[in-house]
């Protein structure tokens, strides 16, 4: 088969590996019929991420149908269309029934960490791909949901819930400012809303996302290059700052913003991927009673996702910008990897 | 009268101060029966508080007896014997409507503070001090309750349980690593018990502080010098981390080893009072599903301990290590200055 195949940083390829087998008899084999690209992946391009090998097939979302199943697997058959998530999880150590799933210490991850598919295994930026422990890391997908709707359900989805607004704390009636408006951030304002806040103002330096934001349930927008960007945020509060701040980027200037928008009381919700250490001014912030959270999804509220995209009550498939087929993913590489300029939010790729 | 007054970094002295008077129709007077010493006013003599003012009247822990109420004060009366909390606040600002009234926006503070009693206004290391805000500031105390007893609840046992084991979260069969066995650290200790932990690890370079800590309800201890120590907290646990790190120390070394410890999906509660910045390694952190809390005690659960003492649940007059009179302030501040060789916690001073 093909894949799309990592060799070092800056270094990818479109190219035939080995099609994927059963190794485990809670193994899968799914046939891709819809992948994309995510911010991750270009970091692990960047080379940000040092624990993915030369040879490692990348990706960790996309939907497909199941051709293969292990012999322990009792639930999914052969045929039955489903949703991957980013993260597998074996259901059975310590994290896992603790619900930390993110963390799974299962056989196949390193140092309990469970996202494994084009990080640590070979992920789904292929024709097909092995799903291990696929009982408690696949969602059978309904019919009623496309292709498009389902592929942010693997990631950004319960990401930008989980981490940012379930984190965050988000109640009725907060401000809740989005610092960042890539498909997390946006994943992050439009689950928010599911939390009734008064305000989810969106934050970022790139005017066209600012306005597509709305689309997403911004009801205010805050231009980040502007000089008095935060009295501008601070005047959508009653001037005592957000309740929560959910930092959506990955960079120390924005995890500072994040901190410096935030109301005593309040949490700032970090959802970014980091590449550096940061300042912290704990001297400054002992006082502040504010909290900080982190952490990798553990796609607990997936289920209940699924159902609200099924119910349309999520319009999933507004993040998908570009679509493309998969044999043209170095292409869709570029066209998101060039976001600023093309507009990408998320590229479908679809199965020839 | 008498008070114990900062002169700038390094210098203080027990002098004649003018008496308080009413101010506002919102204070009191309160004369002074018992005070103590914190380790935040250690931390005003070495400078790093720089709001405060040469000439300031120290100390926010106190018992007394009101001698004078204002026109709007109604339910204290002369004659009332009250419990002085470190925290005043105003009752009605948006902070102390929402609970948080360590940022009371009242207009004794400063960019919402509620810290003012030896901080902005002078404080309780006198023979008398003017209580503002008075009818949300202090509590009745019942005769049941001794000074000694009581001056605790003015600062550290809230300030336990309130940042370090609220803030934490700690829950029923978790394990709880308290890092610091100082009278804070010792206080988040003894709350955390009302909590239902399977283990409170006390963490400290001091061997004389870990066997007492066991006094206060710790159930391990680990020196924090050894080489392994972090071997021998995780020996501790299911080998994962601990479920609540709570830092209660306040310099850069003893945060990293808060974060150090903890496990996916726990908390590290900041409860040190820091004077520099720290490096937060959030591109390890960004992962690992932890949240980090910090803040100034609310007080929120004064009346609550006040309770849990009257009713011998909580042993609080174990913390009084020294008794002095008042008048000997000074001497109390070299015995608890040097509490390493002399063994302080707290030290009480009584009105002669």
């Amino acid at each position: 088969m093909k894949g799309l195949v990592y060799h070092g940083p800056g270094k990818k390829a479109w190219e035939e590996v080995p099609d994927p087998v059963i190794q485990k008899p809670t193994d899968v084999i799914v046939k891709i019929t819809a992948t994309t690209i995510c911010g991750s992946d270009l970091h692990i391009l960047k080379g940000d991420v040092p624990t993915v090998d030369d040879g490692r097939v990348l990706g960790h979302e996309g939907v497909g149908v199941i051709t293969e199943v292990g012999s322990a697997v009792t639930n999914l058959v052969v045929g039955d269309r489903v949703l991957i998530s980013c993260i597998s999880s074996c259901g059975r150590c310590a994290y896992c029934r603790d619900g930390v799933y993110s963390h799974c210490l299962g056989e196949e991850g390193v140092s309990g960490l469970g996202w494994l598919l084009g990080h640590l295994i070979n992920g789904t930026q292929a024709e097909y791909v092995r799903i291990p422990y696929a009982e408690t890391s696949l969602y059978k997908l309904p019919d009623t949901i496309s292709d498009a709707q389902a592929v942010p359900l693997s990631d950004i989805l319960p990401t930008g819930n989980e981490i940012g607004v379930l984190n965050g704390r988000v109640g009725v009636g907060d401000v809740v400012a989005v610092i960042g408006a890539g498909p997390v951030g946006l994943a992050a304002i439009m689950t928010a809303q599911l939390h009734g806040p008064s305000k989810v103002i969106a934050v970022d330096l790139d005017a066209h996302r600012l306005d597509e934001s709305r689309a997403f349930g911004a009801t205010d927008i805050v231009q980040s290059g502007a000089d008095d960007w935060k009295q501008q945020v601070l005047a959508l509060t009653d001037g005592l700052g957000v309740d929560v701040s959910i930092e959506a980027v990955g960079i120390p200037a924005t995890f500072q913003m994040a901190l410096d928008i935030v109301r005593p009381g309040g949490t700032v919700a970090n959802v970014g991927v980091h590449g550096e250490s940061v300042t912290l001014h704990i001297e400054d912030l002992w006082i502040s009673n504010v909290a900080l959270t982190t952490g990798l999804v553990n796609t607990r509220t997936t289920p209940t996702l699924l159902k609200l995209v099924e119910q349309q009550r999520l319009a999933a498939d507004k993040f998908v910008s570009h679509t493309f087929a998969l044999s043209q993913i170095e292409e869709a590489y570029d066209v998101f990897g060039r976001a600023a300029e093309t507009k990408a939010l998320k590229v479908l790729l679809s199965a020839d």
